[in-house]
């Protein structure tokens, strides 16, 4: 009887098994996710707190004009020399302008790096950079 | 004989196919969520081009200075008033920051609104604006 319908209890009890194994399995895979997600988290919130307080200058051609923004590129402060406001507004505008770029792109530089120093840390592939 | 050792040949066989039933699910669920990924990939990509090519116009009190960032908060331009030029160095410093920051602000909730926007469309859970 037991050939002709499949197997008896015992297979049965067996094939439950493996079902129940692979998807016990599964619950630990999804627990092991969870924790990973939480620990990555919290260190992205550690990381953005530490470039939020971080501070970057950047300065114009001849260094008449320096402005420092934070690590994620908040505007901080900004130093106009007097010898800068002796060039006229537009020539000003311009080197203000260069200025603000090059503390931008040093903010934005240490950022990306911070981000992806993380990411290896916690084990992750380094192309993640592209986050941002 | 079937019953001592366990399942015959057709009760391995359903085991075995359940089995691959289940890996046979876990390998669709694996193309279709590779699938969505390329979407969001290429989504993200489009919504990011169109911020660099936004602008974002930043005012200090009085409007005696304007600052312009695209929407990735790269600097654009900075147009300093003469007027704003006559309250000195050090005054003038002040508005500029003051102008950076209502820029950076504006552009940066235009990119928060854009990304979330975004990631419903692809039916992601609105709390993911917390990507930035």
């Amino acid at each position: 009887v037991n050939g002709l319908f499949g197997g008896g209890k015992k297979d049965n009890k067996e094939d439950g098994q493996s079902k129940a194994g692979i998807l016990g399995n599964m619950q630990n895979l999804y627990e092991t996710v969870k924790k990973a997600q939480m620990v990555v988290q919290v260190e992205a919130v550690r990381v953005q707190k530490e470039l939020a307080v971080a501070e970057f200058d950047g300065y114009c051609q001849g260094e008449l004009v320096k402005v420092t923004l934070s690590g994620n590129q908040q505007p901080i402060r900004t130093d106009i020399t007097d010898a800068a406001m002796e060039l006229g507004s537009e020539k000003l505008s311009l080197l203000v302008t260069e200025a603000y770029k090059d503390a931008h792109s040093k903010s934005v530089l240490a950022m990306k790096e911070r981000m992806s120093d993380l990411a290896q840390s916690l084990g992750m592939p380094p192309g993640l950079d592209g986050l941002k």
